[in-house]
C-alpha cells in the first residue's frame, strides 16, 4: 500500500493548487482525478468558457468594424472551429497541470476514489493511505426536478459549451454568471437567447445596479429577459423542446432547440465514502472548521463541497491555507467577506463585498459614489462606454464596505477593491493614489471621489 | 477688472481639473485657454492617440480573425476614417470640459494669457486679477537641432495624429510612450516602421526585461528596431525624406515618407511673463515646493511645468494638492515615488516604482518574482500571451519597491500596486488578498507568490 503525506482527491483549481503548495512545503502528496487533470473549471468551466467568450468579443468587434474606421466584409464565423478552439485552449491548460504535477514530483492516481476509514483511500480496489486526506470533488450542474437534463434537448454548461451545432433558439434558465454568459455568447453569435429568472432581476446576488445595467446592455443586444419567471416543465417529444413557463402574467410556452439548465451546482459528496468514515455533512456541504478539517481528524475538505463562495479561486486559497496550516504555519483563516465575484459577459461584471442593500440591511450609515464608465476618457476612446464602477463606504468609520463593477475589463480591476480593502483603506487613500489617465482604473478613483463629494469629471 | 479667487492658466488635465476642484472648495475660479479647452491630452494628446490604438487593436482583430473561429473577407481600414474617430473622440471630450466648466461655475476666458505682477494676468489686453494664479501652460514636442520638424515631412505627435495621408515609409525617432504608441499605430496598419532610439533599448525608461519583451513582440509584428543610434540630419529637399542615422556599425541613410520626432517635450515657460514677475526657473522647469508655490506669493505652477514627471495624472493630482493646500486642507505631499506610467501599445506597458537595476543601484537586498501570461489560463483563453508581471521586494523590509507589466489589459492593472505601495503592503497581503480566477490581474499575485518561492502555475 501507497503511503504519502497528503493525499488530494480531485484535482480541479482547489485539488492541483493544495498538491502543488503541499509539495512546495515538503510533503510527499498525490491526486487522485478520476477525469482530466484540472477537473472542471480548467476542462468544463471557466478556462474554455473565456475562450468561447473571447470569440464572441472579436466576432462583435467585426460586426461592429465601421465604428473604429475599419472594413469588413461578410464577417462570420465557424461554430465548430469556435468550439474547437475552446477545447484546445482547455487541453492546453490540463497538459499544463500534467507538467506542473510532474515537475512538483505529486503522483497523479488515476481512477475514482472512495475515502476509508484509517485515513485510506480506495482509487478501484487499490488503497493508499496517508497522513491528511482532503477532498476537493468539487461540484456538478443542479439538476431541478422540473427540469432534468437528457443532455441533449436540455442541458448543462458542459454540453452547452461542447454543441455539435449551434442552435437556433435557446432558453438559458438562471442568471447567475454561467447563465449570463452562454446567453452573450450564443446571442453573439445569432442565437435568438431567452433568459428565464426565478427571481426579479437578473444576476441577482449583484448590486441593484449593476443587474438593471446588464438587462440594459444585454436587451440592446437582442436577448430577452424574462424575470419573476419559472420553467415549470419541459416537453422534449417534438423535434424541439417546449419550456412552460410561470410568469406574473400567466402561463407562456418558449419553443426552443435547446434548453440550458443554469441553476447552480450540486456538491459532488455521494459515493465518495463520507458516511463510511463518518465525515459530517450538512446539506449539499461538508462541515469544516476555519482550517478545512473536517470532524473526522486527518480528513480536510477544501473548494466547492464546502460552505464558502463556490468559486475556483476560492477553492486554491482554501487548499493553500489548509495546508500551510497542515505544515504548521500560522496562518489566518480566509476572510470570505473580502471574495470577489466576475461574470465574463460583456459587460464584464466584477464585484466584492456588500451590495448597497445589504449594507443598509446590516445597519451601515453609508456614503455611496457611483462613476459612469461614459464620462470616462478612456472609455470613449475604445467605445466601451457601458457601465459604471460604484463604491460604498461606511460613512462613520471609512471601511470600504463593497465594490461593484460592470463594463469592459472590469474583472481586471476588482483586485485594486481586493487588496485594498484587505489592507483596511480608507476612501481618502484611494483618492490619493493615483491612478494612471486614461484608464478605466481611473473609474474607481473617481467613484470613491463621488462618494466624497470631490469627483471631478461628473 | 475682473477679480477672481484662483485663475489658471492653461485648461489641460492639469488645469481643468485644479479649477474643478478649486470650484469645489469654494474659489470663484476662472481659467485661460488659447486654444482648445482639455489642452494637449484631450485634444492632442492621450485621448485621441488612444482612440487610434483602438482601431488599430480591433484591426489587429480583424486580420487575426481565424484564430479565433471566426471568418472575414477583405479586412481594411479607412485611415480618414480611423483618424476621424479619434478627432470625433476628442471633441467630444473637450465638449465635455466645456460642460464641466460651466456646470462648476468656472470662467473661461479665451485667448492667450501673460502673467503680471499684482496677481494679475492680461489676456490679449484685457487684465484679470486673482489672490492665487496658478500656472499650468504645460508642454509641446521637443525640437533637437538636428531634426527640425517642418510639420510635413517631419513632424511631432501633434501631426502625427492627424495626418491626411497614411506614410508608405516612417522613421520614429525616439522610443517613449509616443514614440512606440504611433509606432505601433502605423505599423498596424501596413506602414513600414523603423524606430531609432539614441540609448541601447526601447521605452529606456522601464524595466530592462519590459524592453526586451517589447522588442520581441514589436520585431514579431515587423517594425524595424534600431538601438545605440542617432538621427544626425534629415534632407527633406526631394519627394520623401531621407535621415542619417549613426549607429555602431557605422551610417546608414534611411528614406521615408515621414520622420516622427518623439524625443520628449519642452514645457510651454516662453511668453507667459515669468521673467517680468519674477518667478524662478531651472532649464526648462518652474521651481515649486512641496504644494507648488513658486518663488512669488500668489503664484503657483502644476503639471509639465514643474519638475515632476509630465504625465496627465501627475499634472491633475498636483493640482487638486495645490488648491486643497490654498483653501487649508492638511494635505499630504505628492510622493512621486508611486506614479504609475502606462504605454498603450500592443503590448501594453504599465509601471510603478522602481525597475530591477535601480532598487540594486540604490542598494536594496531584493526579492524578484515574475510571472509570465504564456502560464496564465485567462491570457491563453484571450489569446494573449506576451509579456509577464514583474515586481521587486525590499528583502529586509518587504517594501513593494516595483511593478513592471507588460501584456494585454495591464494599464487597467497598475493600479492594484499603486494602492497597495501607497498602503504600505507586504508581498504576503498580496498574496492572500484573493485575486478571482480566471483574470490577468492573478499574474500579480503569481509574480508576488515567486518573489518569495511560493508561486504555483510555474
Amino acid at each position: 500500500m501507497s503511503k504519502y503525506d497528503i493525499i488530494v482527491l480531485g484535482s480541479g483549481p482547489g485539488g492541483y493548487v493544495t498538491a502543488i503548495r503541499a509539495s512546495q512545503l515538503g510533503f510527499k502528496t498525490a491526486v487522485i482525478e478520476k477525469e482530466s487533470l484540472g477537473g472542471v473549471c480548467l476542462n468544463w468551466g471557466c478556462i474554455p468558457t473565456k475562450a468561447l467568450l473571447k470569440s464572441a468579443q472579436v466576432f462583435e468587434y467585426l460586426k461592429h468594424a465601421e465604428d473604429y474606421g475599419l472594413k469588413v466584409k461578410d464577417a462570420d464565423y465557424d461554430f465548430d472551429a469556435v468550439v474547437k478552439r475552446s477545447r484546445g485552449v482547455a487541453e492546453g491548460m490540463s497538459g499544463g497541470v500534467k507538467f506542473l504535477m510532474k515537475k512538483n514530483k505529486i503522483d497523479v492516481i488515476e481512477g475514482y476514489g472512495t475515502l476509508k476509514t484509517g485515513k485510506k483511500v480506495d482509487v478501484d480496489g487499490k488503497e493508499y493511505s496517508a497522513d491528511h486526506i482532503i477532498i476537493a470533488t468539487g461540484a456538478r450542474s443542479r439538476e431541478l426536478p422540473s427540469l432534468p437534463q437528457d443532455g441533449k434537448k436540455v442541458i448543462g454548461y458542459r454540453e452547452a459549451m461542447s454543441l455539435e451545432k449551434q442552435p437556433k433558439k435557446m432558453v438559458v434558465v438562471g442568471s447567475g454568471a454561467i447563465g449570463v454568459e452562454f446567453a452573450y455568447f450564443y446571442n453573439a453569435l445569432g442565437t435568438e437567447v431567452t433568459i428565464v429568472e426565478y427571481l426579479d432581476r437578473i444576476v441577482p446576488v449583484e448590486d441593484e445596479e449593476v443587474s438593471k445595467q446588464l438587462e440594459r446592455s444585454f436587451k440592446k443586444s437582442g436577448i430577452k429577459i424574462m424575470t419573476s419567471s419559472e420553467v415549470t416543465s419541459v416537453d422534449t417529444s417534438g423535434d424541439g423542446v417546449k419550456a412552460t413557463v410561470k410568469t406574473k402574467k400567466g402561463e407562456e410556452v418558449l419553443e426552443a432547440d435547446i434548453v440550458l439548465s443554469a441553476v447552480g451546482i450540486k456538491s459532488n459528496i455521494e459515493n465518495i465514502g463520507l458516511e463510511d468514515v463518518g465525515i459530517a455533512v450538512d446539506r449539499d456541504k461538508i462541515l469544516v472548521n476555519d482550517y478545512y478539517q473536517t470532524n473526522i481528524p486527518g480528513y480536510y475538505a477544501i473548494g466547492d463541497v464546502t460552505p464558502g463562495q463556490a468559486l475556483a479561486h476560492v477553492a486554491s486559497a482554501e487548499g493553500i491555507l489548509c495546508v500551510e496550516k497542515i505544515a504548521g504555519q500560522n496562518v489566518e483563516a480566509l476572510d470570505y467577506g473580502n471574495i470577489p465575484g466576475c461574470t465574463y459577459a460583456s459587460p464584464e461584471i466584477a464585484s466584492v463585498g456588500l451590495t448597497e442593500a445589504q449594507a443598509k440591511e446590516q445597519g451601515y450609515d453609508i456614503k455611496v459614489g457611483k462613476f459612469p464608465f461614459s464620462a470616462s476618457g478612456k472609455a470613449s476612446a475604445s467605445g466601451a462606454k457601458d457601465g459604471f464602477v460604484k463604491v460604498i463606504f461606511d460613512a462613520k468609520y471609512g471601511e470600504w464596505l463593497g465594490c461593484h463593477m460592470i463594463g469592459a475589463g472590469v474583472t481586471d480591476m476588482i483586485a485594486e477593491a481586493v487588496l485594498g480593502r484587505k489592507l483596511e483603506t480608507t476612501g481618502h487613500e484611494v483618492l490619493k493614489a493615483v491612478h494612471p489617465h486614461p484608464t478605466m482604473s481611473e473609474a474607481v478613483m473617481e467613484a470613491v471621489a463621488a462618494a466624497y463629494d470631490e469627483v471631478i469629471h461628473l
